[in-house]
């Protein structure tokens, strides 16, 4: 049994906008056990991303119409909550609740930036206070991170959490991890990420015996920058979570495909740059294989929290993936497990805390 | 009027395999005026690549029969190249030449990289002794680039010569580099790939005042890891030749598209992973789009002659294109060209030998 996190009390749907959180008491579901589906309640940030509020709105109603036991709310201003609420049926409207910006952020005195950050700052809030299990936001991924950070609290040992996204592969999901939330990690931050990412693809995506590789030039043993070399052996030392095996160096093609690996670790500037570059690949290839393309949500581990960052062009499709994963993931109960199997898998042969970006001057 | 590079001197056929290399007076041709077609002599090493000899043997083949002006150097074991004369009618079997590996080196008695090390050595040396204008190698890059950088010379300045892919877009030509000749470069080599890239775009592939962009995780000034922040305001004071201008930051859809950027300038690790994930990305699609899928072959600049590297795993038709490439950027002087503007434009700001990788201890 894992300790609880912020957020994770409460499961009950909403009294009244802006009223204390619900209590737990009446739940008929214990903490802990995975129910999908089940009553999931989603902070959606409607000011993140490129094209806020149209396309959260858009997305939020997608989701909403997709998933019966799905409860948003919706944290912006009250004009674009208006619009998801008078789009739905009083049935679906009483799984919507609203949390107005503050009186202080109005939309057209504060650049985009300092807008996303004061509307993720109160979805995180809510997440925190119990009254939202999780959140999305598709606003900057910098200032999500920091704001789930800093509200939510890290796991021990984690100073940059992890971005991590999934791909449709012919095998089966990959996961890739870091997708930007760490640029330059160390050889002993990219081993942690091997054991978030197996413990994610075996929770989240129910991979069996997960493979895990790094990506690097070539696969041969020693290709590959400096802080591929030196983490290619700590890897392979490392004990990994749910039979997961680490099966050396994995090239670009892997990603896509899956056929060395079901997870593919990488630095974060690296996996952001790749993952565009898939997607952009399947844009020019006519669209994306059957299975689906690159993913525009990534999950955000590392957090006391379930949180999910949507791409800053997401498209309302995009959205309303980022919420249904969001809901996979609370369901799953995702993040209390792998912090769980992370916290099991003491990491061997370097310091957890000592994960700071390189520092040549 | 650029100084004669080695390799460049003479064009006319063979005459006898390992005979001194023909005397340049007889040209109708002057130096430095691109024509094409014109006869042009490419050095191939046979046991270069993963399923080398039998796919580098079909290459050569399908590569003569493509182009009635190219004339092969078949650099490695009698009896591969043997399967070459034997498949070609007597016209085009004169456009064959042959040199024998060194009896020293049996196939079987020699791992698979000193095999690779010393055919494309013996190709580089055709090179460098006039008997062949360019070569094209499927070996080890590493050995490659090392053979080629030692026998034929660098371009001043240069330490580490760069890998440059072109790939096809919706708008054009899209020249991405380095794709793997220096894993961790300094800003200030990315401040030269950026100059390198306009030239050869803009030389190899005609692209008019090209477009040069610096690969980040975003497009606002100040994303990216530190050598990307460093990076990014020395590429913008950089005078790039060929009325390039630099455009600021892309992302991995643009190296696919070419909706930002003709040339995508990034190091040699991102690269070269980015490119693999490209091409897996086109395959999970069901294949490249119609204007044709990631390059298989790729231009090294930055060495004197023209040399063009080809995937460890690449198919007959891989080689095909790769001697088809280098046919290409013979003919076009590609080589001479781009390192004549690269001395016409020294970079501002840093110290152009100072190009050494970065070395955190």
């Amino acid at each position: 049994m894992t300790p609880p996190t912020p957020g994770r009390a409460a499961r009950a749907p909403w009294q009244t906008p802006g009223a204390p959180a619900p209590s737990d008491a009446g739940r008929s579901v214990p903490a802990g056990v995975p129910t999908e589906p089940g009553t999931v309640r989603i902070a959606v940030d409607l000011l993140g991303g490129d094209d806020a509020p149209d396309v959260v709105v858009d997305g939020a109603l997608r989701a909403v119409r997709a998933d019966p036991d799905l409860h948003l709310l919706l944290v912006g201003p009250s004009e674009a909550a208006d619009v998801v609420l008078a789009a739905l049926d009083p049935v679906n409207r009483a799984r919507i609740a609203v949390r107005p910006v503050r009186a202080a952020v109005r939309m057209s005195d504060h650049p985009s930036a300092a807008r996303d950050a004061s509307t993720v700052r109160d979805a995180v809030a809510a997440v925190r206070d119990g009254t939202a299990d999780a959140l999305v936001s598709a606003g900057s991924t910098g200032a999500t991170v920091t704001a789930a950070a800093l509200g939510l609290g890290r796991w021990p040992g984690i100073r940059h959490p992890a971005l991590v996204a999934t791909l449709p592969a012919l095998t089966g999901p990959v996961v890739l991890l870091d997708v930007g939330g760490s640029l330059e990690p160390r050889a002993g931050v990219l081993a942690r990420h091997a054991v978030l990412g197996a413990a994610y693809a075996a929770v989240a995506h129910a991979v069996d015996a997960p493979r895990v590789g790094l990506l690097s030039v070539g696969t041969e043993a020693g290709k590959g920058d400096r802080v591929r070399r030196a983490a290619d052996p700590v890897l392979a030392a490392e004990p990994l979570p749910r039979n997961a095996r680490y099966v050396g160096l994995v090239e670009g093609y892997d990603v896509s495909s899956g056929a060395r690996a079901d997870v593919v670790v990488t630095d974060g500037f690296t996996g952001n740059v790749l993952l565009k570059a898939v997607e952009g690949a399947y844009a020019m290839a006519g669209g994306p294989p059957a299975g689906g393309g690159a993913p525009r949500a990534a999950a955000l581990l590392g957090v006391a929290g379930t949180v999910v960052v949507c791409h800053g062009a997401a498209t309302a499709d995009d959205v309303a993936s980022g919420i249904a994963l969001a809901a996979h993931l609370w369901r799953q109960r995702a993040a209390d497990q792998v912090a769980a199997l992370l916290a099991g898998h003491a990491l061997k042969g370097h310091d957890h805390i000592n994960d700071t970006e390189v520092t040549t001057p």
